[in-house]
């Protein structure tokens, strides 16, 4: 690889990513995110504005202790105030004292935010960007310039945002980085305003877009073909708004697709695991259909394309899902073939033969349970334990002689139901009553009190969703066929399973049975 | 408007958006899909495949008598079988059944799809193209070409990827729809290619992206500014593996930014109405940061932003959020834009003041039970419920005294629930019972019953959906808070109720009540 493929990246999910709708980071959190960026070979970290408050100041102090394999800290803060003397502006001061090695200040090179919002003049401005860089400089940090409103700037007086540019220069910035500070430049401009702007400096020139317009990846990509070697974003594309240009993208595209490198080439095979390790932090999955390394993304749920695919991956898929550690998926469907099932068997059951009366038997077994509503895409577990049942490969744990329910309103808010279950294990018999706001709640918490006193480890299951679907049923309405699926969790291990019925409640005690049945056949395997 | 800036769109969520991962529409969804895109100004909306299953081919008998104000249906369907007498073909023969006035058919433009995935020569799949083509066109309907792998066939052999063009306007095709069916092609390769096919033949060229690298949108308007004026996608992004193209997005681009006319004017400002009723039906809520609609898209975390914003909005917004009916949000201050509601109020109450107490009043409730989890987007009727009671313009058809609801395993499969009701109608009192299968079933039943001797119109609603949403469901899980929505229908009039509890049952009596209200007030106005 020539030295001129290398692409330096910069996340700022800590920093702009936390401006994200409902985002919140704990400090611990934010150590989390920094190691598993470090572990993907990002080059640039931004952990936020010391100056700003003092969470993001003592996320500094911590990571003076804090040791990385590859990453460099980068901590970001404004150019001075309006009218004061540099040497006396805190907020530059407290830029220093996060004792990063690289620092990022920012300032305005719209004309029109110089007069609209920081409400000072031309001139002023330029000071403010050259005697900012100068004085970060001068204590020996390398420095990054971010042009806030660069493009628009750009648009409305191309002078001024260069001069914007060539200040930071003069002060000493060893890069200038162009932001799309509201989203809203097009690929095809940004690439051309990059261009132009690259131009006037010498310095190395950077980029950085907002997703506003659903370009931001594009544009990202239109800037490295005209030359920049620094992107900035964030690795899951949050961030204030619509976000900003997802990492992980413009990395698949640059490196897979164009030869450029933007983390070491053996990262690239982890960037699945990296995605769903910084989601979970969040409390999140990664949206399904996120490209590359979605759950969806080697999705193949129409008969025909997964046919297709089983002869040639390459029929309907743009690269090997492998690369990025990502695998091809054939959700159990009613449109799927048999093929697809198989693969899914024999993830399980290794060596079961495809020609066997067994594979058969599961198969027609699937396809009589498709028929009543189920659907196993998405329901690992249950999946995973109708094929053991149907191979002799499962023994039950518990078994259900009974539950009954009352529920109705005029009882207390909170708990308006209750229910009463009856259990046997082995060859005891366990009656257990509780209440619940609702059915399905009472229910659940009975037969787990039950259940308890022989399996203590079912304490440690937590069920994390709950969702409810109900099947076409055109006249049937609140009769009608309903599906529900039981997320749960144990320790870090999530599973999901399924239960269909007309009744809400019958439907939850199926996939109920089946989260704690599969448990505890785990446990025993372990 | 000059004629040229006009941009077709095709819609594909009831197609290809249907094999998106977790997707499942009922055909209740599917009308109400139709629906929606035919009151934004869509131009085509492909209904589906039906040849592939019945469920596709009973929608189109539906549709037969469903009068639509703007959009053309399509139907979608391949080319004959390799090497089989075209007027033998089951599918195209569906198609033709479908009874749409366009259909999409599609064939395979890539040589290497050609020989590995069909099994068959070029010559062959030229003559299934061309005489699939003009099977169809010979039946007066207006006829779409989807050339699938178009751009990978051309990276491959061009000369064969246009043959592919040539013989489906050599079989009457109206226009060519070139496809990146594995969403690998790069905006700049799309332009470029697209450009060069467009040369090839003199009918009208389409295009349809796929986002397997992100960039589907970007892709989309570089083919425009190429010269197309056909753009497939799905309305919210959604379909196979990362989705299609994202319609809302291309359109707000292209007619925003560059002055194209995807649908008429006017729609605009219900683009983020009509997405929040999009994502509703699958039971889910559109992305936060979707660029334009998304709840984040204008939204102002950062104090400095914040300020910036209410100084001048354009300082960090890089459009109006008006424009397409979202708007600014704060969330640290709490400070929500009021306008969109009271434009939906208005619909209601067309005189009322947006200066009086009493609107005041209404969005002050709005906000409130928002907070408690209510969302009215897709819930019509309980919306204008909760207007006119807060102005004073309804009164109550009856009231529910108690139900009390019995459910447990062991009693007959069907009506494993009952429930006792007692309403008041005026000074009447009634009490009655039914069973059901489950709760929700037995409940309503039994209310329904009771009021049909007040109100004999009662027997003519149908309760034709039915869906249960768990909402913050991380640590609550079966004790979650539950959203339920119900639509009714009564003759061809749909209308839909919203219900919220931690109690399913509890959730689904308070949408049921809103539905049965609603329906006898729409009748006493008549």
């Amino acid at each position: 690889m020539a030295e001129n493929k290398k692409i330096h990246i910069l996340d700022s999910t800590l920093r702009d990513g936390a401006q994200g709708y409902k985002i919140n980071f704990s400090t611990s959190d934010k150590l989390s995110i920094i190691h598993i960026l470090d572990k993907a070979g990002i080059d640039y970290i931004e952990v936020g504005n010391p100056a700003s408050n003092p969470r993001d100041a003592a996320i500094f102090e911590i990571l003076k202790d804090e040791k990385l394999k590859h990453a460099k800290l980068v901590a970001f803060g404004s150019t001075r105030r309006k009218n004061t003397n540099v040497y006396d502006d805190k907020n530059l001061k407290a830029l220093l004292s996060a004792a990063t090695p690289v620092c990022t200040v920012f300032g305005k090179s719209s004309l029109f935010q110089v007069k609209e919002v920081l409400g000072t003049t031309d001139e002023e401005n330029l000071k403010m960007i050259e005697e900012s860089c100068r004085f970060i400089k001068v204590h020996g940090r390398e420095l990054i310039f971010d042009a806030e409103h660069f493009f628009d700037g750009y648009k409305e007086n191309k002078e001024y945002a260069v001069k914007c540019l060539k200040a930071a220069e003069k002060g000493g910035a060893d890069l200038v980085c162009l932001c799309d500070t509201n989203g809203g430049t097009f690929p095809n401009e940004a690439a051309e305003i990059y261009e132009a702007a690259t131009k006037a400096v010498k310095i190395p020139v950077g980029v950085h877009f907002h997703n506003d317009c659903g370009m931001a990846v594009a544009s990202s990509v239109a800037a490295t073909e005209k030359g920049t070697r620094h992107i900035q974003g964030t690795f899951l594309g949050i961030g204030e708004r619509s976000g900003n240009a997802n990492l992980i993208n413009v990395i698949c595209n640059l490196q897979i697709k164009l030869g450029y490198e933007c983390i070491p080439q053996d990262r690239l095979k982890n960037l699945t695991l990296y995605a769903r390790e910084m989601a979970s932090i969040n409390n999140t999955d990664i949206p399904y259909e996120m490209p590359y390394v979605g759950k969806a993304a080697f999705t193949h749920k129409a008969g025909m394309h997964a046919a297709a695919v089983l002869k040639n991956p390459s029929s309907f898929e743009h690269i090997d899902p492998y690369l990025v550690g990502n695998e091809r998926r054939f959700p159990a469907s009613e449109i799927s073939g048999k093929a697809i099932v198989f693969e899914r068997i024999k993830k399980i059951v290794p060596n079961l033969s495809s020609e066997g009366k067994e594979a058969e038997e599961i198969l027609e077994r699937i396809k009589e349970m498709e028929s009543m509503g189920y659907q196993f895409e998405g329901a690992d577990a249950s999946f995973e334990l109708l094929v053991r049942k149907k191979l002799g490969l499962f023994k039950s744990y518990f078994k259900l002689i009974y539950y009954r329910i009352y529920t109705g309103v005029g009882t207390p808010e909170d708990y308006n139901a209750s229910a009463t279950v009856k259990v046997q294990v082995g060859d005891e018999l366990k009656l257990m009553a509780s209440e619940g706001n609702g059915p399905v709640n009472a229910l659940d918490t009975a037969v787990r009190k039950a259940l308890e006193e022989f399996y203590p480890a079912l304490k440690n299951v937590k069920l994390t969703d709950y969702k409810v679907r109900v099947l076409d049923g055109a006249d049937a309405a609140t009769g009608a066929l309903v599906r529900v699926l039981i997320t749960s969790t144990y320790n870090k291990r999530r599973y999901t399973t399924v239960g269909v019925s007309r009744d809400v409640v019958d439907a939850s005690w199926k996939a109920l049975e089946d989260s704690l049945e599969f448990l505890l056949m785990k446990l025993e395997e372990i």
